[in-house]
This record gives C-alpha cells, sequence and structure tokens, in this order.
C-alpha cells in the first residue's frame, strides 16, 4: 500500500516536475562534422574525405566499421613528437585489429599486451622484444616464458606471487627477466591489478634485487580513471612520485623504467556524468558532448610528466627513469566510426528505432558520449527524439535513451563517432555476426576485416549439420 | 567542502554501521552438489556423475564449459511431458550452440529464432517450417522471405512496418505467409517490442485479414521478466486474455496459436536483489540462492496456461487456441557449469582470486545468483572471503565480489553454475580466446565446440602477417 503510493507520487512528481527539470537542461550542441574530418558532400548525405558515407554502407554493408587512415597516422605521428619525453606502447585491448595495431607499430610505437594471445599476436607482428611490455592480472606461465625468451623490454608483475613465478621462470629458462612491479596509488585503481601494500612492494623489490636472473628495471602504475586534464595528470605523476620515493627510502631502489600506464583519454567521446544520463532516460534531456579542445593530448601528457618526474629525480640526486605511456583511447578511440542502418521504426510515444548495431558491436554507447550522426540526411534539422534500439531481443539493447535525429526510415545510415576504443573488443556474437572492419585511405577503401559468415560462427563446432 | 564532509559522513557510518548490518543479514546456505548431479569423489574433488572434474578440467584446459546429456535430456522431455498443453520451442539466442540445440530438436522441440542467422542455424540442423517461429525486432527482409518460402509456422511481426513488409514480401512470393502480431501487455517488456496501442494493433489485425497472402494465425506476448511462480504466470496469462479480448471487441478476431513467450526460471539461477547484491560488494554479507523447489516448471507453466486460456475460450464461446511458449534459462540453464582455473591470488585486506574466466565468459554472474563451487577442495570448509577476479584488465571483470571459498591456490578448479543460458552468446574474445565445449554423457566425454585458436581469432583478417 505504501509502495504504491509512493510509486503513484513518484510518477506524479516525474510528470509534473520532469518537464521543467528537463526545460532548464542544456541544449545539445552537435561537435561539427570537420571535428572527425566529415562533412556533407554533393549527394547531400555524410562524406569522409571524398568518400560518400552512404554509398560506402551500400557496398559493404552495415554494421561497418570504418578506420581512416589519414586520422590514425595522425595521433600515431603526433603520440611520437614527444618521444623524447615518453615512449608510447599501444594498448592491444583496446582495439585488438592487426592491421591497426601494424600500422601504429609502423610509427615506431610499441606493443602493450595483456594477455597470451595479445603477446602472441605482437609476435606475429614482429614486435621486438624490447618494444614489448607484458602486463595484466592473469599470465600464464607459458606466456611468461614465451615472454623471457622473447626479451621483453618489460614483464610487469601483478602481484608479489606473480613476481615470484617470473622470477622461477626466468631462472628456470637461465635468461635474466626484465621484470617490472606493478603498484597502486590513492585516486588509482587498485581492486585486482598490483600491489597495494608498500610493505609487501618493499619486499618483492628487495626479493628481485638479490635475484641474479631478474633485472629490475620498471615500476607501473595504470590510473584507469581517464586523465582528461594537464591537473589531473600531474596529480596522478605526483602519486607515482610519492610512492616511488616510499618505495626508494625502504629499499634504495628506483626504477630506470617509470611506467605509467594508459587512461589518456579520447578528446571527443567521454563517460557520461550519472546525472546527466539519467535525465536523458527519464526526461529526455540531451546528453551533451565533452570539449574536445580541453583535453590532455598524448605528446602534452609526455612533455608534463617528463618534466615532473625529471624535477623529482633532479632534486634527489638521481638519474631520472625512462618514461613509458601507454595510452589505448587517446591513440585510436576517434580514428574509427561505426555505420549503423535503420531496420524498422516501432511507433510509440517515443519511436524506437531498430538499429542494425546495438550493445553486440557498440557496447561503450551505454556508458559513454558517443555523437550520433546522420548520414542520409545531415542537412535536415534534428527535431524527432528517437529511441535508438539494437537487433537483439533484450531491453538492454539500447543504444541512445534519447537522441534528437532528422526523420527516420529503414534503410537511413547513421554513424556512431568514436568508435576506435573497446567496440571491437567487447563485442559479441549474440545472434548476429560480427561486422567487417574497412580502412579508409583518401579515396581509397580497403577491407581489414571481413564480416563473419554464417559457417563462420559455427566453424569452431563438431556437428554433422554445420 | 560540503561534499568532503558527506564523503566522510558515509564513510563514518559505512565503517561502524556496515559489520552491525553485515551480521544481520543470512548466511549463505549453499545448495548441496547432488542439485546438480554432482558430488564428491573418491579423489576428494568434485566429481559429475563418475567424471573427476578436477581431471577433466587439465584435460581440455579451462575456462570450459560442461553440458550434460542426462540433465538436457531430462529438461527437453519434462518439458515435452505438457506438449498436449503447449507447444514447446527453445529459444536459440539463450545457447546458440547447434549441438546443444540438435539434442533439443530430438526431443521434438521446435526452433525460436531472432535473427536471419538463427534462422539460417535452425534450417541447417533439419528443422522444418512448421517447427520454426521467427521472432526478433530486426528482421532483415531476405530472412523475411527465407521464412516464407520455409513456411515457417509463425512470423511474429514486432511492428505495424513490419507486419506491412511481411505481408509485401508473402505477395511478392505469391505464397501465404504465417503471421503473427506482437503485442504488448502491463507488467512485461515493452520498449522495442511488439505493438503497444490497442488501435494500431487493431489497424494491423484488419488490414492482415484483408490480405489473401497472410493467415494471420498468431497473437504474440512475451513477458521478459522472469516468471518463478504460478502466480507470476497466471496473472501474465490473465493479462495476455484481456488484451486479446480487447483485440477480439474491435476486430472480431482470435489467434489460432497464442504465443506467450519465454521467461521461465532457472531453479537454480536468479537475478540478484539490489540491495543483496550491494550489501554483498559493500559489507560482504553472504549471496542467497533461490529455492529450486519453489520454481514453475516448464510442464506445468504449460498446463497452467491451458487450463486457464481453456477456460477463457469457453466462456467466449471459442474454440482454444493452441498455445506456444518458447523457454531458454527454464530448458538449458542448469544443464551446464563452467569450470575456470585460478591464475594467481592478488593478496590484500581482500585477497583477490583471479580466474581464467571473467566477464568475457561469464557476464551473466555480474547480476544473477550462479552458485560457485571448489571443485579441488570441496570438502574444506568455505571460510576464507574472496573477490573473483577474471582476467581481462578492468576493475569491472569481479564476477564475485565477496565469496567464501576454502583455501585457493593458483591452478585450483572452481565451478561457476548454471552456465547454459546467456553465458555463450554474450561472450567476448576481448584479449582471450572463447573456450570448448564439452559434452558428458555419463563416462563420455566429447567435444561440441573446441576452443578458438589465436590463429582462429585473427582468422578474418585481412594482414599479412597473421
Amino acid at each position: 500500500m505504501i509502495g504504491r503510493l509512493l510509486r503513484r507520487g513518484r510518477a506524479i512528481a516525474k510528470e509534473r516536475i520532469g518537464p521543467v527539470i528537463a526545460r532548464r537542461q542544456p541544449t545539445r550542441t552537435d561537435l561539427p562534422l570537420g571535428t572527425w574530418g566529415l562533412e556533407v558532400g554533393p549527394t547531400g548525405t555524410v562524406w569522409s574525405d571524398g568518400v560518400d558515407l552512404a554509398a560506402l554502407a551500400a557496398e559493404h554493408g552495415t554494421p561497418l566499421h570504418v578506420v581512416r587512415a589519414d586520422r590514425l597516422d595522425a595521433n600515431a605521428s603526433s603520440a611520437m613528437a614527444a618521444s623524447e619525453s615518453a615512449d608510447v606502447f599501444a594498448s592491444y585491448k583496446t582495439n585488438p585489429v592487426p592491421a591497426v595495431l601494424a600500422r601504429l607499430h609502423g610509427h615506431g610505437i610499441g606493443a602493450e599486451v595483456i594477455s597470451p594471445y595479445e603477446l602472441w599476436l605482437a609476435m606475429r607482428l614482429g614486435v621486438p622484444g624490447e618494444r614489448i611490455i607484458y602486463n595484466g592480472p592473469a599470465k600464464s606461465p607459458a606466456s611468461i616464458r614465451t615472454a623471457v625468451r622473447h626479451g621483453a623490454l618489460l614483464i610487469n608483475a601483478n602481484s608479489v606471487s606473480e613476481a615470484r613465478l617470473i622470477a622461477a621462470i626466468a631462472a628456470e629458462e637461465q635468461r635474466v627477466v626484465n621484470l617490472g612491479l606493478r603498484i597502486t596509488v590513492p585516486g588509482a585503481w587498485i581492486a585486482q591489478f598490483g600491489v597495494p601494500d608498500l610493505g609487501a612492494a618493499a619486499d618483492a623489490v628487495r626479493t628481485a634485487l638479490d635475484d641474479p636472473w631478474v633485472a629490475l628495471r620498471g615500476l607501473h602504475v595504470h590510473r584507469g580513471l581517464t586523465i582528461r586534464s594537464a591537473a589531473t595528470m600531474s596529480a596522478y605523476v605526483g602519486a607515482v612520485l610519492e610512492r616511488a620515493a616510499e618505495l626508494r627510502a625502504r629499499t634504495g631502489w628506483s626504477p630506470a623504467i617509470l611506467d605509467l600506464g594508459g587512461s589518456l583519454a579520447c578528446p571527443t567521446s567521454s563517460s557520461l556524468p550519472t546525472r546527466q544520463h539519467r535525465l536523458n532516460r527519464a526526461l529526455g534531456s540531451d546528453l551533451l558532448p565533452p570539449d574536445p579542445a580541453d583535453c590532455l593530448r598524448i605528446a602534452d601528457a609526455a612533455r608534463l610528466a617528463a618534466a615532473q618526474v625529471g624535477r623529482d629525480a633532479a632534486a634527489a640526486g638521481l638519474a631520472p627513469p625512462r618514461i613509458v605511456l601507454e595510452p589505448g583511447r587517446a591513440l585510436t578511440g576517434d580514428t574509427q566510426f561505426l555505420l549503423t542502418s535503420i531496420i524498422d521504426i516501432n511507433d510509440g510515444p517515443l519511436p524506437h528505432a531498430i538499429a542494425d548495431a546495438g550493445i553486440n558491436v557498440a557496447e561503450p554507447v551505454t556508458s559513454e558520449y558517443h555523437q550520433l550522426i546522420s548520414v542520409t540526411s545531415p542537412g535536415l534539422p534534428a527535431t524527432i527524439p528517437y529511441r535508438l534500439a539494437g537487433p537483439i531481443c533484450t531491453p538492454a539493447d539500447v543504444l541512445y535513451q534519447h537522441w534528437r535525429l532528422p526523420q527516420l526510415a529503414p534503410g537511413h545510415v547513421l554513424a556512431i563517432m568514436d568508435a576506435g576504443a573497446y567496440f571491437v573488443p567487447f563485442s559479441t556474437t549474440f545472434s548476429f555476426p560480427k561486422p567487417a572492419i574497412v580502412l579508409q585511405d583518401g579515396p581509397e577503401v580497403t577491407v581489414l576485416r571481413t564480416r563473419e559468415t554464417y559457417e563462420g560462427m559455427t566453424s569452431l563446432d563438431v556437428h554433422p549439420s554445420v
């Protein structure tokens, strides 16, 4: 009874107060198409550097990932512009497409891998040991052995017991391993990652220093929470240096390599603030884009870290360590977008547009800002609110709770921007095959990964019918 | 300043009051191993119908899905025991493994498919048209054409516009299509699914009745929210019958097939209540299993629906419609479990055990109760609380926030129960290959799906190195 009254009260409050709150929220101002090198082309549809995206979608089918070669190259060379300040290793897990990774390696960027598979992939792509860092909480003994034999620049131990395991394997192999130790700092991820206790970390350092098969070269920290501003980066580096000093005070050891991990932001995408996300769902307020101009870039982060670490080392009378950054989102996030087609519109008070891409291929959209663009009718005003649902049969398969677009119809093409981070690795084969990935290099479009076939989806099954 | 005070207040409250609340929560009583046909074997490890699961894990590697043939057969024949009351179609999306589906079809169970791929799979498995129901919000025109030609028992239109599309394709094919119309009822899923407006549904019915290429045979509703009790089922069927009567009053039409959808529960697994989930995470209170005895089974749901629908038809002076159920979880949920190995223990106030299975292969565990069993030491008391994390590098990769187990060490094997619903379709290849699936039939173990290989993970990539 009380529950029912409360529910009724909430419903009335939502009905009366909701529109007032909704009206007071700021209205969306889309980032201009030019932000991603897109424009309205002569056909009235969105073109990407001379290529009509509506035609591209028709030719290759949707969903379709499009990687922009020029933007990937630009991000890579801009990251390498400060390579004297910090050494950049690409986070494989963020966008594990071999051709994308190979292109980054072509710019001199190293490989940050977190699993036996990713280590295998880096070696397949011809990455030498000194350009590989092996992280992650779940390294198999066999893969540690491989990394030791391949002479990885760093194998960062996630725990005290893993440090022991790595040392034991190095001894078996009679090969000196380049060990790093992952620790934690306040304000960064702890959970299953790194050694949180200073005493335990100091013991691990002493053990490693005493081991003839271990060269303890690295100290590794990863913030996890996204770094968007110089202030955040600076506070984070300060916390790392403080922890490193404490460890030095206890052990006399200072690392030759300071691995600051990743977490650098994609300028045009960001986590949705909880309140904004809820108001969008409940009342249809607009989602607001981040300000791309106000985002720390990889090279700036490198220079900032180098200056701060250099001052710290000078004050301690030490040679400054080599700094490593492991960006993912900042490197590839805004170099890729996902084209999707409307399959059906289910009418109602809020029309539900059903797209052929859902959480099966665009999972990050449920918690991050990703601008949604009408490829078919970019010139028309975005006045009609839609809920954009995906193709799989669950109400959780909603990418946009409430997003204004020009009138949609089946066959219309949309572009979900900033699909270059975590879209591909988090994708599933829930009822639908995984999409193709193409690379656009000026007018040339080549296939990097072909669409999964139905036969391919059952290729590992042992059954006479498939 | 106020924010900081609030945070501090919350921290103090958590510290002081937390343990008091935690102590007042009920203590977990595990469901006995026999619930799933498991037992402690002569080796002191968990055995499954004569097979030592520790040895099985060692032989096939982990993670490893194990399907129990006897339990699959038992669920299938028990579901078919009431086939005179309702016709059962297996929800393909819940567990899309061809050999599992083929085994269900061997018992006479039909195919409920929701995508072009699943339709293709059903046809590959030799399912005749009259044993196929085609649902879902994202049917491609080509797949509708295929279903029309194959003479599907029902193609359930998700929207008014899709009903028009299906009719148009039937006319092009000069073949009468067996159409169903998906509608919504209060208390069930609405969102992108079905026609919510009665007037629109009535118009669609009239249009279909006038179309010579359409045989409007079915009315389709799907609750979505899980049905565990006879009371819930009865209220749901009542709501459907009410809606059907309203539609009949407006159009004179009553369906030959009443498709009540799925949503029937798995007896030993259930959604975690929000409060229990939060208390488990924040204070380490136990998660509590559902009561398997208090769970409506498929055959009981069928008999209940048949009686209720029969009474309703008799009162209206109509022949009762044929009833269709589309169970997923209830059919396969408890017939499969996932074996995983401990890779490392990261010590701390709450030790983090890193397993080789995480959200990449066991996503449902983050929101559902799935009993976790120590295969290695089932005889020891479960006194040590662990956080069980998976192998991928995100703090979101935690399967159990707080779960007491006997002391763990690397190499220990755990079993995550009730892995037969939504584990396989929601799995990703995030940094790790997908696991193998084996079928255990008494002492015989056969591979249904082989573990993904590294080469397989890049087989669709167009790149000279892979």
